[in-house]
């Protein structure tokens, strides 16, 4: 039986407290240390945590924490189907959308692995009809360009995804279809987007759980308003990915509908049809089909007791150390790859928006800090940007550093006898050792404290395999930390009252406040 | 005489200590509150500071603060040409770039102003003949793109510029060239750049103050080697950017130089010829120069002693009182407007990398904190990611509102009774509401605390005026915070470990650990 604490309630916790800041990076980073702490993770990327204030000690009791709090326990019961979500009363799935690490799920007669997987079928299906061009747009003309529409989980990810394999689907011939997507409200999203679209080319994505969501209802209906103008009719040009009981599901408007459910929350979705449909189209269906088992290995990996030999669960419990026993409020996911652009924007994410929470999954209130800030650009980019106040700043910000030993395309450049990609991982190294050992100088202004911890997420190259693993690994470390806080990282109370007071504008029934900050915006 | 003191010597930081979090937003918000707290900026734009923790009390020290310091004294002092950069023995002439606010500055017999001047005229004369054609690329191809390659201030500036105001050109034909921009030394960065475009027509702008930055020179290379494989003369096709001084000044291989000096830094010379040359060519120069004089007229508005009539001054104060009395260390931008989409990375850049900084201007170590985290997305996307943690998190992140009352395009939808810019507003003035003043519920998990302190900047549209308004408030607004703490914003020692560290890893002359890293990078 799983029991539920909270984080201040642990032995193990209490004797984490201790343990404040007693590791000086300066004196033990060395060679070996860096050949010691790592673990290997999946697809061929491996953890590297040599850079961050643990030692022997402090491992053992997260080791401890870990045990005590029951958090690969609790990840079985998430696999196995218990309700994990218990402010929604919902099971949590996602895993399932990629793989099956513990037992059949059954909900109302329906095992989920095979409802998720008839819908990566029928995708595959759509899309290979899509590609061979049976299935054309209203004039006739074969679809050249993929759009989603969609919003927050519906987005992020997906775009991310994209993004980070668009270079690599270039190179390896498996790009079949330029992919583009709307989000915003703002009418100037959807009006840029579409006036830079081959409309009688265009197929578009429908992307929102519920069928109700504001920005994505009213984005439709501009895409649409503009495929009338351009004489196409509508519902050859879109299809929809909703779960089966919203009103968008099974409309005749929509060319084809694939599903997912409530059991995988949006910011989680990337793996179930959300990032599916445009995935498949964009690059084929075996690219997804890449990334997925990519995902799935990872999922595996994050079932191991270990600590030390689960890259996943380690770094979550670095993460809370640093959160709860170091006090850092905020942390910096940094890839230097320029494919992982947006990889950092759906992390903020992922992360924020699971673990932003002050009470614990009964809704009892919590005296101590959970998810902090996340942040983060591409290096080397950050470094002639934010990095100053990470070197020398009066915070300390614990740093993710992810690096690949070559680069997608191929395509590079040698000057003053190093390629691009050589200087690129050079800056990675050079950071990693400046943020943590520092320098000293007479000059206080060129002195470098060091003691700023990092980490190192590498491989040999972004695949649709790494990147998938990749994507993973940062959604079992935000469900450890969920775990180890005892949130319920799934559920999203803290978006309501913003719709809410919306409606209430937008209905003209608002308070004296909300009505004086409305005129100040032309309402 | 304009005397220099760390922020914890002054009576009024004594005296700010003291009212700590004296305010209840819950309990004061209301219409007279939101009409009174409002400063005029530039342009046309407003400063709405309603929902921000001050009252008359703490605006009053906040004064006293200003007076104290001499914060408007040392705006001036640096707008006569003193040496405000200290570590690097510098005049800071950002200003200057668009209008003259004080007396000449004169160096070695060069007016400042002039010269600014000079260079903007001669880019506007070279885009005016590559407008007409007179000059083209070296197959006598019109150019109809623009890419530049620069990192850091030569790359989120003038990108964040050219996207802000992209679909204002295309709706008010303005729009000349497309612009694209090469920053990271990824070699996929260029490579994926490079690949989308039509070389005969492209112009690149190769932007480097001081004409060593490694990555800018790495991809120099890279771009020539594909312009020469494409059989076009790379001369032909590349103008520079850089100071008077540089190995890159003159030099026959470019069709022209433009130049700006050491005395504007790279995250404040989006107004000199770094952001001049490709805003100039893509939009035209006299796009440029409403954007100029936007930021000069908020510029002058940064003189006014009277916090109450200076919206940068007091933004900065209230930013002060919030990091260092309430002791919230990180701040979000959340511009409700697509076009603003890497605004937020622009202020990250030239917040953190100004502020983050633990010596005073002097060099000497500081005991209290200065420049916070900054991060942001735009609105309404970031509602569906990380306002969770905004609303319901542990921690209180100060927000910085930014919403305009028309969209750039006039395309828009009417959804449900209402048009989507309609629906941008609404829930930009709701989300205030929600952060400030909460809700309460008997369900813990669906109880919102407020006391979530917002400010917002509004007006009618984002246009090259408003803009130029909004970057310089920004940029005052750092620069008075500086001030306040005492710091030099102008120098950035904290990227010259990382630089060493790398050129040691490319020479192969590095120490144990950073060679046990480089090895795990394939170095």
């Amino acid at each position: 039986m799983v029991s539920w604490r909270n984080l201040d309630t642990l032995e193990a916790y209490k004797k984490l407290l201790t343990l404040k800041d007693s590791v000086s990076l300066r004196d033990v980073l060395n060679g070996a240390r860096i050949a010691e702490y790592s673990v290997p993770m999946a697809a061929g990327l491996t953890y590297n945590y040599a850079a961050k204030k643990v030692d022997k000690r402090v491992l053992q009791i997260l080791q401890e924490l870990a045990d005590e709090q029951g958090l690969i326990e609790k990840y079985k019961a998430l696999l196995n189907g218990e309700i994990i979500n218990t402010g929604e009363n919902r099971k949590v799935l996602h895993h399932l959308a990629r793989g099956q690490q513990a037992g059949d799920v059954v909900y109302n007669g329906k095992n989920m692995r095979g409802f998720y997987e008839e819908q990566r079928l029928k995708i595959a299906d759509f899309a290979a009809k899509v590609h061979s061009g049976e299935i054309k747009g209203s004039t006739g003309k074969k679809f050249t360009a993929v759009t989603q529409i969609g919003i927050g989980g519906s987005d992020l990810g997906p775009r991310a995804i994209y993004l980070a394999l668009e270079k690599w689907a270039e190179k390896n011939n498996k790009k079949k279809m330029d992919a583009h997507f709307i989000s915003n409200v703002d009418p100037d999203d959807a009006a840029g987007v579409v006036s830079s679209l081959n409309l009688e080319e265009t197929l578009f994505i429908l992307v929102s759980k519920s069928g109700v969501t504001q920005e994505t209802l009213a984005n439709e209906l501009f895409v649409k308003s503009f495929l009338k103008k351009a004489g196409l009719n509508p519902s050859k040009h879109m299809i929809a990915v909703t779960s089966e009981t919203s009103p968008l599901a099974g409309n005749p408007e929509y060319l084809a509908s694939f599903y997912m459910d409530d059991f995988i929350g949006g910011r989680f979705s990337s793996s179930s049809a959300v990032g599916g449909a445009v995935i498949s189209l964009a690059f084929g269906p075996e690219v997804f089909e890449c990334f997925l088992s990519g995902a799935a290995e990872a999922d595996k990996t994050a079932l191991e007791q270990n600590i030390l030999k689960n890259p996943a669960l380690l770094d979550a419990l670095i993460g809370v150390y640093e959160r709860n026993v170091l006090n850092l409020p905020a942390t910096a996911v940094l890839p230097y790859s320029q494919a992982l652009n947006r990889f950092p924007a759906h992390l903020q994410q992922a992360d924020m928006e699971s673990n932003g929470k002050q009470v614990n999954r009964n809704g009892e209130p919590l005296s101590y800090a959970t998810g902090p800030v996340v942040f983060g650009e591409p290096g080397t980019n950050g470094q002639h940007s934010f990095y100053q106040l990470l070197h020398q700043g009066t915070d300390i910000v614990p740093l993710q550093f992810i690096g690949f030993t070559e680069n997608q395309t191929g395509e590079d450049v040698t000057v003053d006898g190093s390629t691009s990609q050589m200087k690129l991982c050079a800056n990675l190294a050079a950071q990693i050792v400046a943020f943590a050992k520092g320098k000293d100088d007479e000059n206080p202004n060129k002195r470098f404290p060091g003691e700023r911890p990092s980490s190192l997420i590498y491989g040999k190259k972004l695949t649709p395999n790494s990147l998938g693993a990749l994507l993973s690994h940062f959604e079992n470390k935000i469900m450890f930390q969920g775990f180890t806080w005892n949130v319920n990282s799934f559920d999203q109370e803290g978006v309501q009252l913003g719709k809410k007071l919306t409606k209430e504008v937008l209905s003209g029934k608002m308070d004296e406040t909300l009505s004086s900050y409305a005129k100040l915006l032309g309402i």
